[in-house]
């Protein structure tokens, strides 16, 4: 039967219908109607972060990734030294392209199991004063660690230093207030926690950098800086945007805010969260988490210690029941993911649970 | 009332339903399902240009311009020396763009009412060996003039330079043929003559110089090398792909093949221009190309030479009898520009050739 599965996984994710139906419009990228769509959600994504005063809001298509690297290449001087906080895949990735960009890399390991430590991050920007930006990956998605933005700005701030934040998976469900938390980039993506569909991502520059940024880019199509002197001037995007998935995600905004912003979507996907790990727990298997570090965004498990267990016909079985789970991403232990976000609830993720627990069963995997 | 105006651009343009409908649901990005229809667009695309034997097709998320970057930037040596032929914006936005990642470039002017010149082009490689690679626009939007692409994949294959071919806005319509014309990168988007929604480009890579584009790109988003490696390896995008987009456009595709593929899209179009041109220049305006120079894509005209004429009010006019006009893109003559694709045939063009009549007639303009 041809049901849409529901994905538990962390973007693209199960959006509303509401949402999807925006797309059946074709909008002229040039016209004045489809700019003031842009404007107001520019305007709507400022608020939810409160940063009318200190930010601009810059989107950019493609994924998320492409954010990010835009906002390094836009806000790192070519000469600059970017430090990255890394407990995860998502960090090493942040690295790897401010590296091939020819950018200066300091990478600070931690354990994928622990959240990145201000203290430490306190102590290598005493040592190295060529660092001017300091990379965070906020929810790492790679375990569903959540990293101290709040402490690390502080420390950045106090040091002078450059703050580039990937929120992807963080964003409009986790708070971040722009009045307390100073950072001189923040990046998230239409397909995450705004349910949205996938296809732009988006990038809050503070406006005190904003002039210092220009030319920095080696890249046109990621030059923030451009992107963002082209819009206030024509209210247009440069290049061709994705109007079907702006239009998706303009719908998918105002429903977060009919449904209460930041603080209601935390709250939902927090009682998703504590549903699937109280459920799944029952069953016997270990979140690979600590508590306290776990985000409500995704949960990694540690995969049964059963000869039987294999993930392929774990995630076939639970497809075969309409919930997709996500593969693990630890290179050292086996592991799979679920996710939490998207336009469900707690009836999804009791009926998730159930699925998974009728998935081991089938494969003779009693917990 | 709220009916989609006909959008008489060159992309984003006016799809079917059938191919927006395709949107209205979820997919998992890393699930079989969704790769599978990735895998099979891939191969019909590379079905469209008789590319099977020589070239791969790698898909990009972003708007076309990303995917032009990328080219650039996975198939040019960072060392590199790339010639422009240069007869218009998007000419000039290519060298912009290869100027901006380091690499040499000389642009070759043309008149923008002019194709470029294969002779011209022999000439230059004759006079400079350090030219590796040549960039053609196949159809400049800008002005919509068509360049001799046959001609000049001769000329470079002649001198053993790589051929880069932005055929964003005839891809689909005009014949390619890579049997018969060589060409190391060929790039097209989902939101144009493949009448699907804007979102993601797609290169299409010659298979005998693949191995040696490994490094070449500065940026991750934007090596096409590593996206093709990762995709091959395991069906997957490398980074969120737009899943949505990526559908619509399997589905319009579908709609392509069952058309009748490029020879039936360029059939149509060639009538919808021929009924634009015909219409408009009875109504007393001219075409800014030479009917030879034009390809069936779009059409820039002259603005009427009369004092009332004011492009925004002729847009806002046509516009409220549900027909969204181009600006024109040139700086020393008033153009306004009119498109031919997209999910519309002769009754849209004869309706459209009426309201710009009714238009420039509300304006007091009496040609």
């Amino acid at each position: 039967m041809d049901r849409d599965p529901i994905l538990l996984t962390p973007g693209p994710l199960t959006t509303t219908l509401r949402t999807k139906l925006a797309m059946l419009k074709d909008w002229g990228s040039w016209d004045g109607d489809f700019n003031a769509v842009t404007a107001r959600l520019r305007s709507q994504l400022l608020d939810i972060v409160h940063g009318q005063d200190s930010h601009v809001l810059v989107p950019l298509q493609g994924s998320g990734t492409f954010s990010v690297e835009a906002a390094v290449a836009t806000v790192v001087p070519r000469d600059g030294h970017v430090l990255v906080l890394d407990n995860g895949a998502y960090c090493k990735r942040a690295a790897r392209l401010t590296q091939m960009m020819g950018r200066k890399v300091t990478i600070v390991p931690h354990a994928e199991h622990e959240a990145v430590s201000p203290a430490e991050l306190e102590a290598r920007l005493k040592q190295d004063a060529s660092i001017g930006h300091v990379m965070l990956i906020h929810c790492e998605t790679g375990t569903g660690v959540l990293n101290p933005l709040a402490e690390v700005a502080q420390v950045c701030e106090r040091h002078g230093k450059g703050l580039i934040v990937d929120a992807m998976s963080s964003f409009g469900a986790l708070p971040i207030d722009a009045r307390t938390m100073r950072f001189d980039a923040l990046v998230a993506a239409s397909g995450k926690c705004l349910e949205g569909v996938p296809g732009m991502g988006f990038v809050f520059l503070r406006k005190a950098i904003l002039d210092g940024c220009a030319g920095n880019s080696q890249s046109l199509a990621m030059d923030l800086h451009d992107q963002h002197q082209y819009m206030e001037k024509t209210t247009q995007w440069r290049f061709t945007p994705p109007t079907h998935v702006m239009v998706a995600l303009a719908e998918a905004v105002a429903q977060f805010v009919e449904e209460g912003g930041q603080p209601a979507r935390l709250a939902r996907y927090t009682d998703n969260c504590k549903t699937l790990i109280d459920g799944v727990t029952k069953l016997g298997l270990k979140p690979f988490l600590k508590p306290e570090l776990q985000a409500p965004i995704i949960v990694t498990w540690h995969a049964p210690d059963h000869p039987a267990y294999d993930f392929k016909r774990l995630y076939a079985a639970t497809k075969q029941r309409g919930f997709i789970l996500y593969p693990g991403k630890l290179t050292e232990v086996e592991t799979f993911r679920v996710g939490c976000i998207g336009a469900i609830g707690r009836n999804e993720m009791s009926q998730a649970v159930n699925a998974v627990a009728e998935a081991l069963h089938e494969m003779g995997i009693r917990t």
